[in-house]
């Protein structure tokens, strides 16, 4: 057989180009995506399967601004590798709005599609202020009997209670992911309950909450907000009567749902010790539609055919 | 010097197994940065340097949601990868708030801080509604003087002024990367002048906007809203006389800018022939801080050393 001579400085130089080429290669795949060191460090984690999952359940429903809420939102699920969008409409049916949505965004693989009609007795009515009945309830739960029955309990995973119409920092994300087996993770939450900030106090190691600054009813056990914590899996599997209800006062649902999980004590700070904000309970405006009306009168309408 | 004896069989395997571990390296960065295919496209473009640069301008001012709406906004330069965020602050000078949050989102080498305070006359006082004074003239006319001061005039790019609070799809960016260099690129936007959608009505086979379907002040020379179009930098070179102006009634901001760079004839329409809905006016509510405002009386603060 045929025999090839080559020389070891001839090996050699093979070698560095290999090298040099696969570099490039390298660098090149890793460009596609831009982003601070968090989300690089999250990118790696994710490569090595050493990320938990995070389930992010959020109820929505019908409205004007539903889709450019949910479009929003869409973008942090597109950024975070190991986010796991549950989308729970309220309503009889899925809808093709959040379906088509889901799949522009490269999001079908990574999330969930439910439906629950919240009963009409605890509808809002006309005038009610949207405090009076608790909203979510139903598509909260649907959503946690999802996760209890579909997740593999032998991983850790996270559980996040999202509002379509907050606003999330990318970091948040990465903060959650420290959240250990059986603990609850908490942080502030900007622009709610009438403060800047709503956040825990904490001991001087800054390693449990002591209390909490909220100055409306600050009795609760936990006066804090629905995006001001994250629960590890383990403890909806441990707790199954964890759910919410229609059953408590006007800001107990997240009492509610924590005094069956955890206790103050026991709580995890994250977000720097309670000191960065990476959540506000931001609210966008009713959308006004004077001149939508007046069309619709003539049989009109501007989004005849558009999904707006 | 000694030499080595490979056979062509084994020279076969090196290549093979150089090729495969070339592949699998390729395809691990590949993997970091998950998203639909029109976002993978564009990043496989923005590699082999095809896309024009799109330079979004921001005018912002200090609030309590300032940081929730721009890091809402952060997400999208996170993701498009040929975007260049100009945020231009209504202040005397340009703030740490504005400066970690790109710093944060690893925004830092493709974004440009500046600011220029609105002249006190032309600021809104205490009962005025908001739109009696144009807002943002200012900070536009800045950046426009900043890009034509430092952009490469050689290099197709795009100008977009954009909102801080509105909500964008990050295909409205693919959508925008195809306006040819001399033209003004032209969509619907949701949820503004009263209505579900205001666009633009095109002729038979889509080439030209013949009209726009507004309500409000239709008899306007471009009727539509600041978010439903963007702009071939060379005609900011070509028309140095294209500012905005405090001299404009209510609503005619965009037809002034727009009268100096194109005709309606010449208008470019993109988003599947002005049917896609992928940016909507939406607005946040302004912060309630009654529980702030009673601390306030009291000499103290929710948000002592921490930025909200």
């Amino acid at each position: 057989m045929s025999e090839v001579r080559i020389r070891p400085r001839q090996v050699l130089i093979l070698i560095i180009v290999f090298i040099i080429v696969l570099m490039m290669v390298h660098r090149n795949g890793k460009r596609t995506c831009q982003g601070p060191e968090y989300l690089q460090a999250m990118y790696a984690q994710d490569q090595i399967n050493t990320l938990p999952k995070i389930y992010a359940i959020t109820p929505t429903y019908a409205r004007p601004a539903q889709k450019a809420e949910l479009t929003r939102l869409s973008h942090l699920f597109m950024l975070v590798p190991n986010l796991h969008w549950i989308i729970v409409e309220d309503a009889n049916t899925t809808s093709s709005l959040v379906r088509s949505l889901l799949d522009r965004s490269g999001l079908v693989d990574r999330s969930t599609q439910l439906n629950i009609k919240t009963p009409p007795e605890f509808k809002l009515q006309g005038k009610d202020p949207n405090w009076i009945k608790p909203r979510g309830v139903e598509q909260r739960n649907l959503a946690l009997s999802w996760l209890r029955a579909h997740v593999d309990v032998e991983r850790h995973a996270i559980v996040f209670f999202m509002d379509d119409d907050n606003s999330y920092a990318v970091e948040l994300f990465a903060e959650m992911s420290k959240i250990k087996p059986g603990r609850v993770g908490i942080w502030p939450v900007g622009l709610v309950g009438g403060l800047m900030v709503e956040r825990p106090l904490l001991n001087a190691d800054n390693t449990q909450v002591v209390g909490f600054n909220a100055a409306w009813r600050p009795e609760r056990p936990f006066p804090i907000d629905m995006a001001a914590f994250a629960i590890s899996m383990d403890l909806f599997i441990s707790f199954p009567q964890a759910i919410f209800s229609y059953e408590v006062q006007r800001g107990y649902q997240e009492s509610e749902i924590l005094r069956h999980l955890t206790t103050r004590d026991k709580l995890q700070p994250l977000a720097n010790n309670c000191r960065d904000v990476l959540v506000w309970h931001t609210r966008t405006e009713k959308t006004k539609l004077n001149a939508e009306e007046a069309l619709q009168r003539k049989g009109q309408r501007s989004d005849d055919g558009i999904e707006v």
